[in-house]
């Protein structure tokens, strides 16, 4: 009664090797044979079984990553050690970029789970509600890159944001500048930006120092943004000695509107970043900034999801990896 | 005789609607009745249309897009531009990352296929026979960036590459320039590196200069391969007054190197680019380079793939986009 590869094949006047091609789609057919055979299967409701297969067995040997932004350079990195570790497993990468948008996050989630991937890795500027619902009834293993968040759940890969964002505020403190700019990311109550401006606040205030709301500015990981925030400090008169941008590209920004304007760096105001991407030591002056292990976080991230898919334990759901201040040349000491 | 959803429903005890959502991945569902529904589709033999349908009629509504490395500045830009008139269009975009390697070059290719994405965008470092050969077969719409080619009659996207390196060199030249280096890339004789190095021949000859073949050299697009080739020009004491280095990055690499051994850019060398990617003006000093229209380049793409894709006539199938010398502070006029 069931209709078989061989009655699709005998019926398409071609060889069974050329039907499973076409299914699978592993080697070119022409487009003539392959509409003839797609045909043939649609009239007799034969059911190719690799597909009703992978289906059950979820063995695409897939991993789907989702980001927020794929030019942005520090994801870039992430990517790198995603893919080398993921190809190690022997699984393929599909990417898919939201530019943070919930909607194309929840499109993205639900398209890579109907395209059978086995694991996803997820990485978002902004936790929102409605995703942290969604991925928490999903049964795909997801983990989460860059944030810890008792929201949710699942497993994640990041450094301590609030002690290296604690550390930096210290360093500069120490460093002798009073007035500290904070330049960081994202309103959201429990992401990483908040754990960041923590970190800075505390550092403050262990030392005497009151936060200033005109100097802490919310950036969005743009160039152009930093630019516009320290052109506002000049013109508003309220430049500080120091500016601690959470990531490097918007240091850079910073420093590119001070030099501008004919500001000297360090000379006249020191500015640090976060991430330590390879720019950060390209870029002259060299950055000041806090070194997150980039690749590694892509390659964890990647050895825990391969844990999830083959069910065994993880050694703990939330894995911190370290960071290190790395002191370079765009900041400096002040009397 | 046929089964129907509405019995894969009934022998689940769950609703269609639940058993559409297992098939189709539009909504989470819990593991366990996700498992259940797998299970008896199986046993029944039950052919879930939706996927049978997207397989006949490849309305996926999905376009891949395979490139060499995604990390790289040039790329990530291009990829804006793809993905921002993709999702005019309605197409997601998935994403794959071969390192420019035939291998995975070639998996993934067969990967979308199998995927059923409806086009490809295609981008590679070097267009090696077995690509060629390969892609000529398959029916899904290609559309090749960055290069257009005598070997493969599919539509591509690039700017004039040849006349873009001829006008740079003879730029330099007319800027009293004499001894004038290359860091090209590829040495595939049908690619954009073999153009640009036409382009820069032609520039020497017509000028009554020779190519010194110490001087013209081979990059592989990262920072630190143009570093250390700048680094043997040095050691070898055949430093020339000018660098043209076919990516911006690599221009930044030489750059870095001619920094850090003492010397002025472009007070003692001039070095220049190509591309005009974000960081040619974010870099000090601010690179001359070709601008391309790296966004474009990546629209064109998708407009083409989507016009493929509805069977209409192109215009044209090689699309050459207009580029533009920019002229900033990486070079200065010799006597």
């Amino acid at each position: 009664m069931s209709i078989t590869i061989k009655d699709v094949a005998k019926k398409a006047g071609v060889s069974i090797s050329t039907v499973s091609r076409v299914i699978n789609s592993s080697k070119p057919v022409s487009s003539e044979i392959r509409q003839k055979v797609l045909k043939i299967i649609e009239d007799t409701g034969y059911q190719p079984n690799p597909i009703a297969r992978s289906l059950v067995m979820k063995k695409s040997q897939l991993i789907g990553v989702v980001v927020p932004d794929i030019s942005n350079f520090f994801i870039g990195e992430i990517l790198n050690g995603i893919e080398e570790i993921g190809k190690m497993y022997g699984y393929d990468i599909l990417l898919c970029n939201t530019y943070g948008q919930l909607e194309q996050e929840l499109r993205y989630l639900n398209l890579l789970q109907a395209k059978q991937v086995e694991g996803i890795v997820f990485m978002t500027w902004k936790l929102q509600d409605q995703l942290v619902e969604y991925i928490e009834k999903i049964d795909t293993p997801v983990v989460l890159i860059n944030r810890n968040t008792s929201k949710l759940l699942i497993p994640s890969v990041s450094i301590d944001n609030f002690q290296a964002a604690y550390e930096m505020t210290k360093y500069i403190f120490d460093n002798g500048h009073k007035k500290i700019a904070l330049i960081r990311n994202s309103l959201d109550q429990d992401a990483f930006g908040f754990d960041q401006f923590r970190g800075y606040q505390k550092a403050l205030e262990e030392n005497g120092l009151e936060i200033d709301d005109n100097l802490v500015r919310y950036g969005n990981f743009k160039l152009e943004n930093s630019y516009e925030i320290v052109k506002e400090f000049i013109q508003k008169d309220i430049l500080p000695t120091a500016i601690f941008a959470t990531s490097d590209v918007m240091a850079i920004g910073a420093i590119n509107c001070l030099l501008d304007n004919g500001y000297e760096v360090p000379g006249d105001v020191s500015v640090v970043g976060f991430n330590d991407i390879k720019l950060a030591s390209i870029y002259r002056p060299n950055l000041t900034t806090i070194h997150q292990p980039i690749y590694d976080i892509g390659a964890v991230s990647i050895r825990i999801i391969v844990k999830m898919i083959n069910k065994e334990e993880l050694d703990s759901n939330v894995v911190i990896l370290p960071h290190e201040l790395v002191e370079r040349d765009s900041s400096k000491k002040i009397k």
